[in-house]
């Protein structure tokens, strides 16, 4: 397998995963702690798909981590396949959830005329804001671990 | 370049952008019937994204269909890049459209108890339906494509 910026074990892996992290823990601050997000379902859903890919995105950070500081990197085909199929489903969910927040915010803000929740508000664009940076930097280590699959 | 099912100008590819064209046109047709729909952004942007998604699928359809019937398969390194930025563009379109017409969809039927529109709810579900029918087709094809490329 070749090594280039991005696979498993480098910094740049690391700086990605922990950028994911930041996002995805920013986005379900900023949504728990609204008074009446459980009456979206849109909104659960962004929280749960949020969860996940922290809960992914932060154990591939322990493993660039662990790789950089054993200086060892781990590219063997079957855990690369596993990190694509991974990355590709959260990605995919991360999408999802911060587009169908969107299309709920966008109605409330504007279709609706304004946002009648107060301070709520902006706490809901924020989240959406954060999902998407997050679903970006995952995008990005989604198609490099698939390049790396792909070209393995 | 590897000729595998499903690269352009094979019968498989073909066949996905048909499918891509039926899905997306139908999708356009079930949401622009509709009376209210230019009252949510959310699904004035699934008819925006569905329009590009046919567009693009439509004349792929044409370069396969071309290339079957003079038996040349167009697998040039430069076309294949081309192929693969305008299947991922529109197809990271069409999943934030279906999903963001999907959030508001639910917010009616779900959240709201019910969708108070008459037989335009229905419309909305069939839309929405089609949207995620022809993500999954285009996703496919970018699989396919990007799979090409990197191991070309």
């Amino acid at each position: 397998m070749k090594d280039f910026a991005g696979t498993p074990g480098t910094l740049t892996s690391f700086v990605l995963r922990v950028a994911q992290c930041f996002f995805a823990a920013g986005s379900i601050t900023s949504m728990a702690t609204t008074e009446s997000f459980f009456n979206v379902t849109a909104f659960c859903y962004l929280i749960a798909s949020m969860g996940l890919q922290l809960i992914w995105s932060f154990g591939l950070a322990l493993l660039d981590g662990y790789a950089m500081a054993r200086k060892k990197i781990p590219h063997k085909p079957v855990l690369v396949s596993l990190f694509v199929v991974g990355d590709w489903v959260t990605a995919t969910l991360s999408l999802s959830a911060a587009a169908s927040s969107a299309g709920v915010t966008v109605l409330y803000f504007g279709d609706m005329g304004r946002c009648s929740l107060g301070e709520e508000c902006t706490k809901f664009q924020m989240a959406v804001a954060l999902a998407f940076l997050c679903w970006i930097t995952i995008a990005i280590s989604s198609i490099i671990m698939f390049w790396l699959l792909a070209t393995g």
